[in-house]
């Protein structure tokens, strides 16, 4: 063996070692960033550059109005457009925003937002680099006063940093907002659950204040309208809460401060500490609240952590989040699910790595869900539907992980239950977990995944008791499908041998279950004025218990001279929910009269159902029963 | 409003967007890295460690001498230990390979290796210095002549770059190799598939060269021992196959090359384009064989990637890949499994965005497995096995999307197959693409669905006919049962009567049975040498037709003499299999006789059974029956 050959093997290992630019990593893993199928691919770009469109109108304080567009391009490509009325993005940044991965506003800050890792738009354009060898068309517009800037961008992946082919400026018909054109190897599918228009359909159903619209390649167009001209509550920025900080993470707090003494730099790095609760932590530590934090050692921040525990501290605030509130779940289920039972659930903050988070789940059950197939899982992070990876995320787990016979829902294989059901878990969080940068799944994190479970707990209990009266009331309907089958027929033969017209027979019906008997009935007002009517709403308690309950009816306009008025009036959309609360001895009555002035004689035959809140369905004849809305 | 607040909202926003390192990325997304949970962190920092030094004493051609030793720490943290006898790393590389991410040596390589990434160490360093605040300690020698270097390191997040904390020489025992202590939280579990003692043990498994020793907290000690001498042929770096290759991938080659003609830039820059090959992809592409590569245009690139597809090009090398085996994964499960059938099946060599993959699997079904619970999934990937995020891998959704009852398995909830088997799924690729960072999870890649689906039906198919012989099995199982009971029983009472010893009634069983009889007997040797013994086999067809079979003979040492010799002598491991070849008319008789030499009475009397291979159970008496081996 020659001599040369003696040299450690070390040092010819070592020549190989180089570094990786994280571009070229994503080149190389770009399944992880969600783009591991061409229908994967579109869907992706697409939720990245909405998502990015979402937060920045509301970080401007605008109505969302986004048009996503898909257009077939050469070579079985795609070409995808997102253009939005956002707050436009400054010159200078547009290179970095859209071609250089890792660069972005939300990563440090502690408030919940959809996109927070800086990666997103970039992978697309990455993904588009590497499949269509074409560059990303950007237009950007700040205001109307200044020009629309157009760029054409590529990535340089092993410098990780933007390659700029074109920048001008140019005309567009916005005053402000981000147009991108993309163009890549991915397929439109239609008809499955993981598609554009699933994924915008849930947006939208969460997003009830975002306008958007899609363009199909075919030309087809589909407005999903908004709900609601409100925009949610924009999610403040935090400091971070002592509960959950690590050790590593005090420690370089605690080294780069630019307080000089140990209890401002905890007042003013943390969140929920004050004056005193600073001194009590500085106490419990056996820590001076002179002491300069940059001279605190390993051993003294081990102290602090402890005092961390010790000292009782208030729960994080929440205006940092923004969850969507079990009203709007609520809502958004009704919406979309015709069912029979809906509960909601919503769990107090909690808190993992120093985040905090919210935890808030709802079920939709009955109707034309298929009862011998598993339930459907709906999984929300921060206002963004999870479409892929289910059986990666945590909600998942935590739903497999109950035993479901206890409330009386089948679970063969032991895995998600079957039913005819659908679960709605949404996490709300400064910063959600994920389990790869797709953000597909969320991560399994301890307490993430007990919180899950006990919201899901809840919601199974309520499943329970709803499960448990319908055993009852299928005995009871079989009582009521014969009265009420009977009776219509005995009161026709009867009218007719008489030569009478046929009378109404809910109030007998009513009389011999002894329910609650609701009747609308509405009188047109004078020929000069079509849309004036006159509406009474009466209800009788044909039972032998006093009755407590809301009465609803829901109009699209307001009403006038209503006797009595209603308890409360919700604005919901474009309707209002007029509510009445009523408490009804046993074998009375009461009428509610108002005028509407604004619907014509088909709308008000027409109109909503009257619905009464708080009585369950078999105690309920003429009205649409609901056992809690709420 | 004040004049100043009419600033474009834009620039207000711009002020927050920074670049984000890679390493603070990662510090506050650890769960994507497999740190999301105490136990988790520990699993994660062992397989980071232990997968390294695999590699680098496969690259250096050693034997792997590993030790993993876990302590407790102050505060409930733990503190790891891992050592090898790898190469070593050159002093100068020590730093970045364990403190900066995204940095390694076999990024780039197109060969199959556990580590691919270069950030699995460093983020268990990143980890360990954001928990337990403490800074890793290495030695690493590269060789004998060379003193081992000592560092103390952490990493500095805002850059993403090591910093170096101490530095210099020390005294170490071992002549080369790497030593890293690590402290940080976590937990040490016991008696769960998710704990270091399960990886370790499957890591053993499917790496039969290695010796592993694992020291736990409570001073307990655990050898898995290597069963093999044998180094796995190393993997070799190949090109890329022209087949997979994305256009912009092509685009960056080409433009990227040092090659002034279109030919050898094809020759030279894939793998399977010789000579010709590159003039027919050059016609086909409608291209000069002499044109500058650098000078093709985007549209010269598609016409490529077109030729590509026309060109007939041999299926890519498997040389950079390093499978399992079937023979080895056989062993594996039989080693670790006491069953009643093994099949196992292996796909030929495919291709994803360029990467060459094969596929096996293997199914161990019976023994004591759960009869009515989920078949277990052992997944691997390049011989590594994956614990976490089964419900988000390849082999679990292409396992979950087999109809099992064709093969009259019982799958309900329609997913993973209920049953007493085990099925494992190998990946072996030069790129194998996980679901993140954590490589957990295989993902959800078409072609790699496809080939582990079709693997795993091959095998569903084998189980098929073994279940279906089940039943006949089931009746002739009866017969048996009464004959070998009720026979012994006369057995004994007529030779208590005539005045006898016992008759074996082994032969008359087979009789009855139509059987292959196989009875051993062994007799001592002079007593001046006690571990002499004469061994024969005899076997005798009961049946009405010629039998074809393999009798095994599996012993710890050399036989003497044998007669007639074994047609094959297979080394497993420490042991030896004797494998004669064997041909038996209906009724016909054969011995097979040899010497042993190094086995007491004792090991005699404890030797293994004879092992029939190719023929069913129920048709052997007196040796164990093995369908087929392969």
């Amino acid at each position: 063996m020659e001599e040369f050959t003696q040299a450690p093997i070390a040092e010819e290992l070592a020549k190989r070692q180089k570094s990786i630019s994280v571009a070229e990593f994503f080149e190389k893993n770009r399944h992880i960033l969600g783009f591991d199928s061409a229908p994967r691919a579109l869907i992706t770009t697409v939720k990245e550059a909405v998502d990015n469109s979402l937060d920045a109108c509301e970080e401007a304080g605008y109505l969302p109005d986004i048009l996503v567009q898909i257009n077939r391009a050469e070579n079985d490509y795609l070409t995808i457009i997102i253009e939005d009325n956002g707050p436009g993005i400054v010159k200078e940044q547009i290179p970095k925003v859209f071609a250089k991965l890792l660069y972005g506003s939300r990563f440090h800050a502690l408030r919940q937002s959809r996109g927070q890792q800086g990666i997103g738009i970039s992978a697309a354009v990455l993904y588009s680099q590497i499949t269509s060898g074409k560059s990303t068309k950007i237009i950007s517009r700040v205001d109307h006063k200044t020009p629309a800037h157009y760029f054409e961008l590529m990535i340089d992946t092993s410098a990780n940093e933007p390659s700029v082919l074109e920048s001008r400026t140019t005309d567009w018909e916005r005053p402000h907002g981000t147009r991108v054109e993309i163009e890549m190897a991915a397929s439109y599918v239609k008809g499955r659950k993981q598609s554009v228009y699933e994924y915008l359909k849930s947006t939208a159903i969460i997003n009830p204040h975002a306008r958007i619209r899609l363009i199909e390649p075919d030309g087809n167009e589909i407005l999903f309208d908004r709900a609601t001209d409100v925009i949610p509550a924009q999610a403040e920025e935090v400091l971070p809460h002592p509960h959950g900080i690590e050790l590593g993470t005090l420690m370089k707090m605690l080294q780069h401060t630019d307080r000089q003494k140990l209890a401002p730099f905890l007042r003013y790095s943390f969140s929920k500490i004050g004056l005193q609760t600073a001194d009590e932590i500085c106490e419990a530590a056996g820590l001076d609240t002179e002491t300069d934090p940059r001279a605190l050692t390993r051993t003294d921040a081990v102290k602090l952590l402890n005092a961390f525990k010790k000292t009782k501290i208030m729960a994080p605030s929440t205006n940092c989040l923004s969850p969507i509130t079990e009203d709007l779940i609520y809502r958004g289920l009704k919406k979309e699910f015709s069912v029979d039972f809906i509960a909601t659930s919503a769990r107090k903050p909690a808190i993992h790595s120093g985040n905090p988070f919210v935890i808030e789940v709802g079920v939709a059950y009955g109707g034309n869900f298929p009862k011998e197939e598993k339930a459907q899982i709906m999984r929300f992070a921060n206002r963004v539907p999870l479409l892929y990876q289910q059986g990666a995320c945590a909600a998942t787990h935590a739903i497999e992980s109950i035993k479901w016979k206890q409330y009386g829902i089948s679970q063969p294989g032991g895995g998600v239950p079957f039913g005819p059901f659908v679960i709605l878990v949404h996490i709300a969080s400064t910063n959600v977990p994920f389990t790869s940068e797709s953000k597909d799944a969320i991560a399994g994190i301890d307490i993430i995944e007990e919180e899950i479970q006990l919201a899901v707990k809840e919601i199974g209990r309520k499943m329970k008791t709803y499960l448990g009266k319908q055993d009852d009331l299928k005995k009871r309907r079989e009582k009521e499908v014969i009265i009420t089958k009977l009776l219509p027929q005995m009161a026709k033969k009867v009218a007719s041998m008489v030569g009478k017209d046929v009378p109404d027979i809910q109030p007998a019906v009513a009389n011999i279950m002894g329910n609650l008997l609701v009747s609308r009935s509405a009188d047109a007002g004078p020929d000069s004025q079509p849309n004036l009517h006159y509406v009474s709403l009466s209800v009788r308690n044909y039972g032998t218990a006093q009755r407590k309950f809301k009465l609803h009816q829901i109009l699209p306009c307001e009403i006038k001279s209503p006797s009595p008025p209603p308890s409360l009036i919700v604005s919901v959309g474009v309707n209002y929910d007029y509510i009445w609360d009523v408490t009804l001895a046993a074998g009375a009555s009461k009428v509610f009269r108002f005028a509407v002035d604004g619907m014509d004689d088909n709308e008000i035959q027409t109109m909503d159902e009257v619905i009464v809140e708080g009585l369950d369905e078999e105690d309920v004849t003429g009205a649409k029963a609901l056992t809690e809305l709420f």
